[in-house]
């Protein structure tokens, strides 16, 4: 495993034409609550196609001319997105961890700085984990043509035409073009998120793309930009960068370092100051899929504008989201509504107030909610627990270890377990002793004994457990080795 | 417990003036699904109250003057209904139970016939287990008044003022003052559900009253009355009367006798073709509670027009019903909505929609959905059990057994079971042997093993059974021994 993310070299592909995607999966996306949530932010979701957005995204730069991609994300999803990586076909990553969010412009400095390492003319292809692009021919063009501009020293945006009058995004108006750059302008002038009677205003210049976030430039322009227009960013982030570590597959960023780099966003550090940015008009069918209301938008529709996925009964109703991953939903009756349905919070909205589920995150954050933060499922190198049922002094739970795959040796004070295996095999250690339990077979952990699961096997292994005791908080473990965080 | 639902003895209390409440819980409520199913219909819940409409029912009628009550039901609500009246404080019924449904009339006609057995003069007051009625006053001062005109020989209906333009009940006119029968008229015609417009119309004469299904007669006046318009219900439930069978507390009709009853309502068998019919006007704030807008109607709101029940969170919303009996319900930007969330379904619709729920149940039924039907949760007269979790091979239960009781001796053919006690002790008969099993430890029954769970200890037991095989059906089960229908 130890060298599935290893960078490609270098040497192998032309210098001056390589791209490197550089995916940014920093968001958490609550306003796609309850699908949606920190600890499984909406990009690692199946939101738009059967694909995770981070699927779709890191598909897009796959082919001759690119580099493996290069994913910035929370060191907490880094199996995720590791696993997501690899069942998209994508056996070489590199995965950067940032230890705490610090905005866009340090995540991009870093992987400027590690692309450099090796081949600083090579182009950086920034873009965020969580957006949908649903021309992806025209993309190609827009991204050949700015990839040609990077190569002459330019930071390129992506203009995207706007579709209507939106508040939420901020703007670009685009200027003359670059002389011998065919589809490449200069930029005029950077607007801020307007308000709504400006955004209208906006959308009849003819001149005011939306400034998708997307860009390309190479590592050494981003650099060199950093040095004159963000030095702080740049001077914290090499640090972090020079003392980063591997954990796995994994580059981890210095947290001390990268700690006391500027929450700063890109577009503020060196975007809108630098003299070299350009913009692609460019009309990708491009969305931040910023809201359920967003994701309806691009979504396919039924005869009566509804999107229905999952176990979804309509009757008499029109122009509605309704998504289930659980249990049967039935809605009748309604219009322009949102109703999504997981496993342990249900959300209805009206569509054009989809804003304000990130008001309902917030409340229900700060009456200390884990629904706020946290799926029932949650998700571990080795495969996944599940919360079934609490009691007043016991919980079940399913777990599911992958073949070969094994926990740490460990122990708990507080209470006792049962597992039942229900499909596969288990080897168990218990006090030394190894123990091989069957399907439909089960072995008790007494308070206090130490013990580990494993799946010896070639299928996943599915095993319920049964936890007794007083106190059944996932800090009553004791790990009496790492072989894996778990 | 052998006489705990025997009638209370005629002769305790004056033949003239008892009045025994018959109550008819027949009805299905399918317009309050997902909460509302066959297998535990609308009144068996607290919907209105912290009580359920069952027991708000049964309450109506005790004191003085009332004998204990007569509940008639489907059979396989028998121990519910015992286990609700019990916990109501009502400790002496009569529960008749319908092998099959048959409407109103033969249902009214079983219950007088047994009330006639001890006391024909006595008043049956006949109402449905599924109505509310706010002004429990003005119901008293009502009943006083219909029970002296049933002692006349006279059947009672109560009629409901009109607050809107129903068009889901039928409508009684209101003809001249009976002689020497204070506040009692009587009626001049009888109308079917009307249209809108019709509907409109009888709401402005000041003359029509809703027909609420509420009545009063003695045994003996129904009994003519049957006799005299709707012989064939007479002649068949005299037959099942006469050839009934007691199970448990409970009196069960003949089948075949009640099965070959007609098919009618008390409405068109006797009261719109007795000469003896009258009616009481009233406004006792009633409500069939027919739909989820009508207990929406019904209910106390919040500064919003908001009813908010369980794990509920609301913003930019008025006028709507959310209820969650399980996992957390978020709602927001919406109007005139209903939202109801059970642990294994959501509905969501405009209130004004609200009539459509039942088409989505009738939908869910012809998909085979046992969502239409039945509840995750199986009440048994032990205790009960409930699904957590369905997988591939396996299913997870927790199944609680009430201090005392036992389950029946059985065996699977399909599956074996691992219990783990969690909560009180089990005592498990197991191939002939008896094991305690208590809190935090567990038995295996392997396939075909006869076997028995009882709960010997003085609180509820609680276990975790996980079943492993090819077949999981609940109809892999051979009784050994039937010591209750479970």
């Amino acid at each position: 495993m130890s060298d599935r993310f290893d960078p490609a070299p270098a040497a192998t592909q032309p210098a001056a034409s390589i791209v490197v995607p550089v995916i940014l999966s920093g968001g958490s996306g609550s306003r796609l609550w309850p699908v949606s949530r920190a600890s499984f932010p909406k990009q690692l979701w199946p939101l738009v196609s059967d694909r995770t957005m981070l699927q779709e995204t890191a598909l897009r730069g796959v082919g001759a001319g690119f580099a493996p991609p290069m994913v910035v994300c929370n060191h907490e999803h880094r199996f995720l997105i590791a696993e997501q990586l690899r069942a998209a076909g994508i056996e070489e990553a590199r995965i950067v961890l940032e230890p705490v969010g610090r905005n866009s412009a340090p995540a991009i400095a870093a992987a400027a700085l590690l692309v450099a390492e090796t081949n600083p003319g090579a182009v950086l292809w920034v873009m965020a984990a969580d957006a949908a692009i649903a021309r992806t021919d025209a993309l190609a063009q827009s991204l050949s043509l700015a990839v040609s501009a990077a190569g002459d020293g330019k930071l390129v945006l992506f203009g995207m035409k706007p579709t209507r009058p939106e508040t939420g995004y901020g703007y670009i108006e685009v200027g003359a073009p670059l002389p011998g750059q065919d589809g490449v302008h200069a930029v005029a002038a950077f607007a801020e998120k307007p308000n709504d009677a400006r955004a209208r205003e906006l959308l009849q210049t003819g001149r005011h793309l939306w400034n998708s976030g997307m860009f390309v430039a190479t590592a050494a322009t981003l650099i060199e930009e950093l040095r004159l227009h963000a030095p702080e960013v740049l001077a914290a982030t090499e640090r972090a960068v020079g003392h980063r570590g591997t954990d796995l597959d994994f580059i981890r960023l210095d947290p001390a370092s990268f700690a006391a780099a500027p929450d700063i966003s890109i577009d503020y550090a060196v975007a809108e100051r630098t003299a070299h940015a350009a913009v692609v008009p460019a009309d990708l069918g491009w969305s931040d899929v910023g809201s359920w209301d967003a994701l309806w938008d691009i979504s396919a529709k039924d005869a009566d504008g509804n999107v229905a996925i999952g176990d979804v009964f309509l009757e008499h109703t029109s122009d509605c989201y309704v998504r289930s991953d659980g249990i049967v939903t039935a809605v009748t009756g309604l219009q322009d509504a949102i109703v999504v349905v997981t496993d342990d919070a249900v959300l209805v909205t009206h569509r054009h107030q989809a804003q304000d589920v990130k008001k309902v995150v917030e409340r229900l954050r700060a009456a200390g909610r884990h629904e706020a933060v946290a799926h029932n499922r949650s998700y571990r190198p080795w495969g996944f627990t599940e919360g079934l049922i609490e009691g007043e002094r016991f919980q079940v739970k399913r777990i599911v270890v992958k073949p070969g795959e094994r926990l740490s040796l460990q122990r708990h004070f507080h209470r006792a377990e049962h597992w039942v295996v229900v499909a596969g095999v288990a080897l168990v250690t218990r006090e030394g002793e190894q123990i091989l339990v069957r399907e439909n077979e089960s072995v008790y952990l007494p308070l206090g004994c130490v013990h580990r699961l494993e799946n010896p096997g070639r299928i996943p292994l599915t095993l319920i457990e049964v936890q007794s005791g007083s106190y059944l908080g996932e800090d009553d473990i004791v790990r009496l080795d790492e072989p894996a965080s778990n």
